[in-house]
């Protein structure tokens, strides 16, 4: 007799088959997972992965390191105008993780699969020497050919961004050093916004409709607006004007840039804020403003795509800004 | 002007971007891939990771590291009839990898991409306090509602297996402890054999489509034949004998049984096989070995599907034998 089932298996059976309810998923009994992908449609594919230390505190709640893991994912698939269809979950867990933090982590990743309707397929549960390592490989779809892309802005269309650019890179700041809030005269409600802005993104899912109807390109900005917004134009061969007043800061964001205006920079090259930059054809404008109204999403016209290359940052003055630091990257 | 590619960003272009040569990677200049599925197929989705020091040693040569990390996946697919469509590829580096352990992992990759038709659509890399790790995520395709699972198998059904079972346990055996090659009397070659079973799996997707066409129920041996078979019953709501005679040996293998015979319950139980184990119908049985054979891939029938619960291993004397351990499991 051999029908011991493993400890892997206990576990996904356990805390993740519970949410697997697609019949293509299997109960996560299988080696692999089905679907049929919608008529008519092209699979847009996206993985992004977070690592302990490195994208989140050791401390951060279990659900809101599953809410970001999801998030950052369906940020992408929110971008490029794709509706999501379900995920695939690859966690490597060091031996120190108990069933606690797991069974929190696969409820925070429920809620959230359930939230923004995207099932989970299947995954794989590995041990690490390491920190906890979460990578998600998440699929959605469009229809046929109507992935909206970083390349395809044209000279000429309005640059529009979602939310508020900045918090999670202030957030972030004030996580690694608390008494900045007393320094910025920030208020609880405020401080609160701006933590809670780098914890858990708000990904712009509910855009994705008008965002695939109406724009020329379009991307998550994930490593901050400067860089990759810089990439845009970059793989679409144009270049850009922002008007840095225009680019919409939160009320948080606004008293820490009143008490120290060097916070600009790392608001507008800071990473994860997972709002969608876009460019759209001046003709389609007003009706992306109305399409994102009835999508309950704001957003901002901040600046014009042009000819040649390089995005310009311009202040009120009329001059460029010029940045340290474009972009976060790891490398 | 903002205009600076993140080393990120190079990183990808300069190792992967060259062999994600399909239009929907997008020369991984986007934040996603899109492919079109093939019509009237389902998409079959997989994922699996490898971490240094678990599931293979630091000082293994990268291109052998790459191919693991691909070859894993593609084990799944093949154990579900599936054809590879393509993959994302997560990355988790520790600072002291550098361009050269990269350049080789990615030779590595491509090489194998290229070998199973199975190209790279995107991915992620990000760093890591801890060690290496490689997730991977895989589609692949099968004609609708065709996937082959590990439920499905019903008494009568022949179990077959593919390859040689027990070389890769063996093999790390013996590379956790090089002087048992000594002590179990090993050519060079037979310890060559075993040692490169373990290093760099050789997954049956030439199996794939006799398996889609046959096989009742199928799934990859990766956590030993024991285990693994024992989970295909489960779901499967039978029960099976396998006469342990008949599973196939390699030469190398038969050599450490011989000279350690208490061997033979690492050679069923240990992991890392990648061969494929399935159930057929009597009727198809005859048709699948001239499949197989025509596919020149070796299967060998090992056993019977039977009513009831649980798996006998069957010694030559007619009686079951029982393990300590029956599959590998991280947890």
């Amino acid at each position: 007799m051999a029908d011991d089932a493993s400890g892997e298996d206990r576990l996904i059976q356990r805390y993740f088959a519970p949410f697997a309810t697609q019949p293509g998923a299997l109960g996560l009994s299988d080696d692999a997972a089905f679907i049929k992908p919608p008529p008519g449609c092209d699979l847009v594919l996206t993985s992004d992965a977070i690592v302990g230390g490195v994208h989140f505190f050791p401390d951060d709640a279990a659900p809101s390191v599953a809410g970001k893991a999801l998030r950052v994912n369906l940020s992408d698939l929110a971008a490029k105008g794709a509706k999501p269809l379900g995920f695939l979950l690859s966690l490597a867990l060091p031996k120190d993780v108990g069933d606690d933090w797991l069974g929190r982590f696969a409820e925070g990743l429920r809620g959230d699969a359930v939230l923004f309707g995207c099932p989970l397929f299947g995954g794989d549960t590995v041990r690490t020497s390491g920190p906890i390592a979460i990578s998600i490989a998440m699929f959605g779809s469009v229809p046929e050919g109507s992935m909206v892309r970083r390349a395809g802005a044209k000279p000429g269309d309005r640059v529009f961004v979602s939310g508020s650019v900045g918090d999670a890179a202030l957030g972030l700041a004030l996580r690694k050093k608390t008494d900045l809030g007393a320094a910025w005269k920030l208020t609880d409600a405020q401080r609160r916004h701006l933590m809670s802005r780098y914890l858990l993104p708000q990904p712009r899912n509910a855009l994705a409709e008008a965002v695939r109807t109406h724009a020329s390109a379009a991307m998550d900005v994930s490593d901050g607006l400067v860089g990759d917004f810089a990439k845009l134009c970059r793989v679409s061969s144009v270049a850009a004007d922002i008007a840095i007043e225009k680019v919409p800061l939160s009320d948080a964001a606004k008293a820490v840039l009143a008490a120290e205006p060097a916070m600009r920079e790392t608001a507008l090259t800071g990473g994860d804020d997972y709002e969608i930059v876009c460019t759209v054809p001046p003709v389609k404008a007003e009706s992306f403003r109305v399409a994102a109204k009835a999508a309950n999403v704001a957003v901002t016209e901040i600046g014009e795509v042009k000819t040649g290359e390089g995005v310009r940052f311009m202040g009120q003055d009329g001059k460029p800004l010029a940045f340290r630091r474009a972009s976060f990257s790891h490398f």
